[in-house]
């Protein structure tokens, strides 16, 4: 009898001292596992668009194709460089015109698709792009730096849909390693480890 | 009698168990909420200022004014569009005056506020200005990149106090879209949700 | 004997509702603490390189050195300010050759190691140099920007090793202000407080 009447409390206690805990907990883990819509995957657009994705170029330095930190990837800023190893090169809107500007930010923006792919394994993995900074090699009077960049931001919403549209910054540098025509960096959000 | 005994102990192994769980958890709550400073309002500074924020220009392609990953938001660069919709263009020190530059970095800052603004529906939610990077539209030969971008910086100070106060580039650009003065992008750390 | 019957399985629920709760929180806890590799010593590092810090220069206008969140440092663009106060300026491959261009990098890796100590009381607290972005003022000619943020690139490395390695894009300004030969910001990855 008396034995009830402390083990009845016992447990009324211990159940009030663990809930409010577990709630507490769920909040910093719930907010680590992003939600990823129905249908999401990136690596069946690629193929739906026939891109294939090749080993990233080797960084020409000191320095690497990418650094995670947290949940972010930054990537290095990388150009046109075609599937034959050649870069695309000359000022847009004096040696090539916006739309040839285009196909060279698209180019890029595949190059950095296979930096990605190399980093994560596989590019469904990927949250959000977050950032893209689209820089033009351009003649002072150049105005159309949009445009040009557009051929990238295209690429990265037609793989990743919603989850591809970025904050962005396209501008024009007074001039670029190689004469290459853009050069594009990137800030991607990937799923937890 | 030999209840007790058992009872007890078990008490005391429970809480001993649940105690230092509960630091554990406090910690990385506690980091998750800043502190803001009393007398910390924003909204009512931008009153004082008399500065009206609008609705946001959309962007003019295939990203976003704004995209925000864990407490930061990372706003796309944005130029001196005027009330009237017309920007202020031309190149600081060959078109415009450094002053003219510097109430075209100004007019830039309130285009950003507007911007999160939008994002947070309250500027009370900014824990900090983290990042500035001021891109000024400029002759070969101009040297007075920082004196532009004060324009914004001060700008963020009136409005934001110490909290306002960021890491920053002041760079000259060999051109911009539209032939805008200046773009400036931003980082800005925000309450958690 | 009733008694054995109700404690027994008490002590199981407790022991199950317990352990699970254990391992979830652990990972968010060892996550933030990232494992540094035996003989990691940069402070030792600067010594051996004969590199003195100095205390960082000012910024001259409404903005900080550096600016933590989380457990990113955000440092603002420097120069090539040397130990006597002069910056190193002109335009790389016009006024100041590829060799001097590097050595300009050189010197405002210094001076952002010298903020990053200033911030961090101890360099061996950073985990990771995370992104650079290495601005040269050059001609709209110049192709070799890789190679003069070289200089910046092999000082993070040699101090940090392998965590000095960055995500890095280097390209070209149409001007700096005061005409400085390179404008360098980073983000550095630290341990948490």
């Amino acid at each position: 009898m008396n034995f009830k009447f402390v083990l009845v409390p016992l447990i009324v206690i211990i159940a009030i001292a663990c809930n409010p805990k577990k709630e507490q907990e769920e909040r910093p883990l719930k907010k680590e596992i992003p939600v990823v819509p129905v249908g999401y995957n990136p690596e069946g657009k690629l193929k739906e668009l026939g891109i294939t994705l090749m080993k990233p170029s080797s960084p020409v330095a000191n320095y690497v194709n990418a650094v995670r930190s947290g949940n972010l990837i930054y990537l290095s800023g990388k150009g046109p460089r075609q599937s034959n190893g050649e870069n695309i090169i000359g000022k847009v809107g004096v040696d090539l015109t916006i739309k040839e500007g285009q196909e060279a930010a698209r180019i890029t923006g595949i190059n950095q698709l296979s930096v990605l792919k190399s980093e994560l394994g596989n590019l469904n993995k990927v949250v959000r792009v977050v950032k893209v900074l689209g820089m033009v090699n351009a003649a002072p009077e150049f105005t159309d730096h949009p445009k040009v960049i557009n051929g990238y931001s295209d690429l990265m919403v037609a793989v990743f849909g919603d989850r591809g549209k970025h904050a962005r910054a396209a501008v024009g540098m007074g001039s670029l390693p190689g004469n290459i025509a853009v050069e594009i960096e990137m800030i991607v959000e990937v799923l937890p480890d």
